[in-house]
């Protein structure tokens, strides 16, 4: 992949591919993504797709890998100068409102994983990024629910004509996160 | 469809359909269910089932109505005779240990309701039912808040090797689920 560190600015072919695959999968769904989507949301012509990725499948888990650590990068970022309860509150309360791109991968790669197992570690390692990272503000049992919390809102907002409201997400952090919860950082 | 009334005892050919198809749902997915499988799990012959259902999306959707419609029956027996806060905690302790069956289909069904507008609309009824079951008991933003929270554990417990313990699910309900959000039964 001669163009992976490109010398110039501006992202690489192979990047430029990854962030197309990623649209395109947002707008269509894995189940309709095809070679020819993402070269044109790339911008790229179809037969560097398989220069890059020997197949599709191998194109949408390194897609889903790439949104994962893109994501879990945010969501750490999102806790950086915690020190205080109340500062891991607001935290949680920024990570509790994804943005809709993050929103529909999360539905897509959820589903990918039920019958794809190179998917299902990626989901799987992606849940236990975030867990790692409660983990360190939380006691044991508070991330576990907060974590099914996160998931059960995410998943359930996507299907749901109307978000939950943010006062909604803050009641349901305040009842779950009590302050004796609180043990970080670790 | 004339054995849909059966005179003598047992299923009709058409219910034994709609049971051998979310056998097989359950087994391989929606993805991998086909007309041939759902005949053997049936042990009815394969044109009877063309017979029945004009093609396998009817088939599907009209398997998942009728395990959504048994699923709210099986929620609402468990609120059967809830008079107090205690027992509406416990009717939710048994409504939040659903049989691995129901988590599997569950998921299948979230997953088809993202590419198929009919089973979006099979999905939606389900947890409205349960927002109605459970809004008869607890004020409105508990009812929602347990409702995400449900989902997750559900979808959760569907991609995770361990289910999350009888322990940590109890905790969860006597956070989110407060003595003054009790309001029925209405």
């Amino acid at each position: 992949m001669p163009d992976s560190h490109p010398i110039g600015s501006g992202p690489s072919r192979h990047d430029k591919i990854i962030e197309g695959c990623l649209q395109v999968i947002c707008e269509f769904g894995v189940a309709d993504t095809t070679h020819r989507k993402i070269a044109e949301a790339a911008g790229v012509p179809l037969g560097s797709i398989t220069y890059h990725f020997k197949d599709l499948d191998t194109l949408i888990h390194a897609a889903f890998e790439q949104f994962v650590v893109d994501n879990v990068n945010w969501c750490a970022r999102q806790f950086q100068g915690v020190d205080s309860f109340e500062s891991a509150q607001a935290a949680l309360l920024r990570v509790f409102s994804p943005n809709d791109k993050t929103i529909v991968l999360g539905v897509e790669i959820y589903c990918r994983a039920l019958h794809s197992e190179a998917v299902a570690g990626v989901f799987s390692d992606w849940l236990a990024s975030y867990n790692e990272i409660y983990s360190r503000f939380f006691d044991d049992s508070t991330t576990r629910i907060t974590d099914a919390l996160w998931l059960g809102m995410v998943l359930n907002r996507n299907s749901e004509a109307e978000a939950h409201p943010d006062t909604l997400v803050a009641l349901a952090l305040e009842r779950i996160v009590l302050p004796e919860s609180y043990i970080g950082p670790k």
